[in-house]
C-alpha cells in the first residue's frame, strides 16, 4: 500500500522533537477528543507553540484558534488531524500546499479513523488519496487510526489518552490505541514505570513498526521497548531491525491474531495481516524478541526489564512467606522449560536455618525456601542478602502477603538494604509477589519506588523471570555465534509470508 | 495419617454455628495474630461470646480474660489455638478433659503449625498426640497449620486474616491459608463477591477437602465454591463428593504442585501428596471441577460464576469499542478449543448497522463487533440489548478502555438497562473487561454492583467464558449420561494413585 515517494524519506525527529504542532478538528467541548488533545499538550513539559484549528471559534483553552494551517504564523512542524476521513484528504493538500510555500511540516499525526482499516477500496483510496501529496514531499504520516505519538522528554503530545508521564527508559510502539493507553495509565498509577516515547502506528500508511522500532532503537532515552503488534508486513525487514535493536535493549512483545478469527478482527482493526502465527513465534525468536503470551506477562516484563538487571544464569530461586503462592510460583517456572531452581550453597543453608524459625523450609525442594508466617521484617534485610550473595543463584522472586500487622515501610527498607548492599554490576534480579489488589498497592509502590518491581500474581511473576532469562541467554548466544548465522538466515531464507 | 475415631465425628455445623469460642493465645499485643483473631472475632456479626485465653492477662480487647480453658464458664462449642505445637497437644488434653467433664466443645479450630507439614517424625508424633484424644471424642479439628474457617451468616470468625465481609453465595475451601486470604480481601476491595465460608483446611489432620466439599455442597448459603488445592489422601471419596456437589454447584478449582519441585514445595507446606498432575486434570474432569491454569482465572471465574447465570450454549459473541484487547480475546476464546464465535442474525447485523458509525465493524469476523471510539454512552443499551437478544448468541464479552470523557455513571445505566430488560430465566452471562487498574476501579465497581462481573484483562474474560461454557457443557452431559457411566467408572476403576 505504500506509495514509492519521490523525495527522501523525513526523519522522524522532526515529529518527537516538534517546536510547534497544529490541532486540526480543535474542540471547544471538553466531551471530544479534539479538545482533550489540547489540555494534554498544554499540560506537557513542552515549551513549543500550541495552534487549535477550527474556523468556528476564536479561542480554545486559552489558546488562540486558525481557521486553516496556512494561517498559523511562523515556522509549523507537526499537524494532528481528528476530523473526518474525507476532511483529512483535503487538509493533506492544504499541507502539502504550505510545505510548498514555506517549507515546513516534518509530519503529520492523523487521529481520525475511516480509511483502509475497514477494508473497503473506497477508505483505501481516501488513505492513498490523503498519504500521496505529503510522501511527494517527504513530510511524514503517524496512522491513520491511531492515538499519535508522546514524548516525555521533548514534551510533545498529540494524545487525548495519555497524560503527562514520568520520565524513564520505558518506550511503547503499539498497533493498539487502547492497549498501548491503558499500559500507561495502569503503569503510571502503580508508578511502575516511567516513560520515553508513546508511538501508536495505527494502520501504517506510511511508518510502520519497523521503523518505530529502529528509531526507538536509536533513541538514547530508551532502555526497553514494549511492541504491541497485530501483523505487519515487511517481514525481513521487521526481523532484520528488531535483530540489531535487541542486541542493546530488550523488545518484549506481544502479538495478537493468532488464529483465524482473531486475524480477521486484527485485519478490521488497523488493516493488519496477521499471518501464520507460528512465523511469527520464529521470527521472534531469531530476533530475540521477548514473546509475551497473556497481557500481564507482556507488561510486568516490560516494567521488569526496565528496573532490574538481566540474571547471568537460569538458577532461580523463591523465597516466600506463603506457601500456596510458593509453590504454584515454582510450578509455573518450571513449566517454562527455562528455568532452574537455584541450589543453595550449604553455607547459605545452614545460616537461613539460624536465622529462621524451626519450622521453616530451607532448601526443599531446591532453590526454595519458606520462612513461614513467623518471620519479622527485621530478618528479611539478612536473609535476602543471604540468597543474593549465594553464587549458585542467578535471579530471586520473593512472595507474601502482607497481614496487616507487618509495617510496610520496615520490609520495604529492609529489602532495600539487602539489594543495595550489592555494587551495582553485581545486582541480580528481584522479584517481589504481594497478593493481591488494592490491599498492597501502598506497598508496591514503595517498592516500586526503591526500583524493585512487583506483581500480583505468582505466576506471572514466574513467566516475568523466565522471560528474563530467556533474553539474556538470548544476548549471550547472539554475542557469540548468532550473528554468522543469523547472516546465513538471512541471505538464504525466504519472506516466510510475513 | 488420620486415626480412626472411635466414636462417631461430630458435624462441621458444631464449628460453623458455634455460639461461644474460646481463644487460646490471646495476645494484648496488636501487633499478633493472637490479638487480631479477637478483633475480627468482634468485629463479626456473632451474637455468641468470646473468650480470651491467657493466663497472665486479665482481659483483652475489652473481653475477660481466662486462665484455661477449664475455667470458661457456660457451654462452649468452638477453641481456636494459636500457641506452639507442644502447647497444643497439651491443650488437647484439657479440651477432652472439658468434654468429659461438661459434654461440650464441638470442634477446634488449630492455627499453630509445627506439626506434620515439615516432614519430620517429630512433627508427625505431636500431630498424633494432639488429634488422638479429641477424635476418640467426636471433636473436629481443623488444621493444623490453618487460617481457620469465617462464616459471613453465623458470624464466627477465627481468622486474623478475613475481615467482615459482605454475604453472599460464594465459598472458599483451601489447603492455602493465604491464597484463600488474598482473593477474600481483594475480591472485598473490588465488591466482587460476596461470602457465605471461608474454610482452610491446612495440614487436613481431621478435615480434609472432600468434607469441607462435602459440607459446603449442602450449605443453603453456598451457590459457587473455590477450591485450592495442593494434594490429597482419599482420592475416590473425593471424586465421589465434588461428582454430587457439582451436579447443582460449581467448583472452581486451583491445583498447584504440578511439577516435582512444586509438589516438593506443596509437601513442605501442608504435607500434600500432589502425585501425578494428569491423574488430577482426569479427576477434575470427571467430577465436573472447573481446573484453573492461573490465578487471576481461578478468581475471575468464582466471581462470574457468583454472580452470572449459565451460558445455554458455547457460541459467544465479543462486542468491543477497542480493537486491540477485543482482538486478543477472540484468540484466548478459540485457544480453549470449548467456544466458537457466535453466528449473528441478519437482522442483528441489520440493526446494529443502523446504530453505529460507518466505520464500525459488524460480524467480520463472525462472533464480532467492533463498535470504535465513535460509540456514545446511549448507543450502548439498544446495541447490548440486540445483541443479547440473538438466538445464535450464548454470552457476550464486551471490551472498553472508558477514555476522560464517558460518563461511568450513564455507561452503567446503559448497560443494566439493557441486561434487565430481559427476565431472569432467559438472560445470558456478560462479562466486562475495562483495561485497567485503578482508573476504572470505580468503574468495575459500578458494574459489579449491577451484577455484572468485571475484570482487567481480555484474555482472562475469554477463559472465564470458556470455564462457564464448559461448566454448563458437563451440567448438560451429566443430567443425560454421565451418571450410569460414572457409576461404571467408580465400580470398575482403581483409586488411580489420588
Amino acid at each position: 500500500m505504500s506509495v514509492t515517494s519521490q523525495v527522501p524519506k523525513g526523519s522522524l525527529n522532526g515529529l518527537f522533537n516538534a517546536k510547534s504542532m497544529a490541532i486540526v478538528g480543535a474542540s471547544p467541548n471538553r466531551d471530544k477528543p479534539g479538545n482533550q488533545v489540547i489540555r494534554y499538550a498544554k499540560a506537557m513539559d513542552f515549551d513549543g507553540q500550541i495552534y487549535p484549528v477550527n474556523p468556528t471559534q476564536t479561542a480554545i483553552e486559552g489558546l488562540k484558534c486558525y481557521k486553516n494551517i496556512m494561517d498559523i504564523p511562523g515556522r509549523l512542524d507537526l499537524v494532528v488531524l481528528i476530523v473526518g476521513a474525507d476532511e483529512c484528504v483535503k487538509i493533506a493538500q492544504e499541507i502539502a500546499r504550505r510545505r510548498d510555500e514555506k517549507g515546513d511540516i516534518a509530519g503529520i499525526v492523523v487521529v481520525s479513523g475511516g480509511f483502509s482499516e475497514g477494508g473497503s477500496a473506497k477508505g483505501l483510496a481516501k488513505e492513498k488519496a490523503m498519504l500521496e501529496p505529503l510522501q511527494a514531499r517527504g513530510i511524514r504520516v503517524i496512522g491513520p487510526n491511531c492515538l499519535g505519538i508522546a514524548d516525555q522528554y521533548s514534551g510533545v503530545n498529540t494524545t487525548f489518552d495519555v497524560p503527562p508521564y514520568l520520565k524513564g527508559g520505558v518506550s511503547v510502539v503499539s498497533q493498539s490505541s487502547a492497549i498501548a493507553a491503558s499500559f500507561l495509565t495502569w503503569a503510571k498509577d502503580m508508578e511502575l514505570i516511567g516513560l520515553s516515547k508513546f508511538f501508536t502506528v495505527g494502520n501504517m500508511a506510511d511508518v510502520g513498526v519497523d521503523e518505530a522500532l529502529e528509531f526507538l532503537g536509536e533513541d538514547e532515552n530508551t532502555k526497553v521497548i514494549a511492541l504491541y503488534m497485530e501483523g505487519i508486513r515487511q517481514g525481513r525487514r521487521f526481523v532484520e531491525v528488531a535483530q540489531k535493536v535487541s542486541q542493546t535493549k530488550p523488545v518484549v512483545a506481544f502479538k495478537s491474531g493468532r488464529t483465524a478469527f482473531g486475524s480477521g478482527a486484527a485485519r478490521s482493526h488497523t488493516g493488519a495481516v496477521a499471518g501464520n502465527d507460528k512465523i511469527y513465534d520464529g521470527a521472534f525468536r531469531q530476533a530475540g524478541i521477548i514473546r509475551a503470551t497473556t497481557i500481564a506477562e507482556f507488561y510486568y516484563t516490560v516494567c521488569a526489564m526496565g528496573k532490574q538487571p538481566l540474571p547471568r544464569g537460569n538458577r532461580i530461586c523463591v523465597l516466600t512467606v506463603i506457601g500456596g503462592p510458593g509453590t504454584i510460583c515454582i510450578d509455573a517456572l518450571l513449566a517454562t522449560g527455562v528455568v532452574e531452581m537455584a541450589r543453595l550453597s550449604d553455607n547459605t543453608k545452614a545460616h537461613l536455618r539460624k536465622i529462621l524459625a524451626p519450622t521453616a523450609v530451607v532448601g526443599e525442594p531446591q532453590g526454595y525456601v519458606d520462612m513461614t508466617a513467623s518471620v519479622t521484617k527485621e530478618m528479611h534485610e539478612e536473609i535476602v542478602k543471604t540468597i543474593l550473595a549465594d553464587e549458585g543463584v542467578d535471579g530471586l522472586i520473593y512472595l507474601n502477603t502482607p497481614p496487616p500487622f507487618l509495617g510496610d515501610e520496615k520490609l520495604v527498607e529492609s529489602f532495600l538494604k539487602a539489594y543495595n548492599f550489592f555494587p551495582e554490576e553485581e545486582r541480580k534480579p528481584l522479584l517481589c509477589v504481594f497478593t493481591f489488589g488494592s490491599n498492597v498497592a501502598e506497598l508496591r509502590r514503595l517498592f516500586e519506588r526503591g526500583g524493585i518491581p512487583t506483581m500480583e500474581f505468582p505466576d506471572v511473576a514466574a513467566s516475568v523471570m523466565a522471560n528474563m532469562v530467556q533474553y539474556s541467554e538470548w544476548r549471550k548466544f547472539t554475542k557469540k555465534a548468532f550473528l554468522s548465522r543469523f547472516n546465513i538466515f538471512m541471505k538464504g531464507g525466504s519472506n516466510n509470508g510475513l
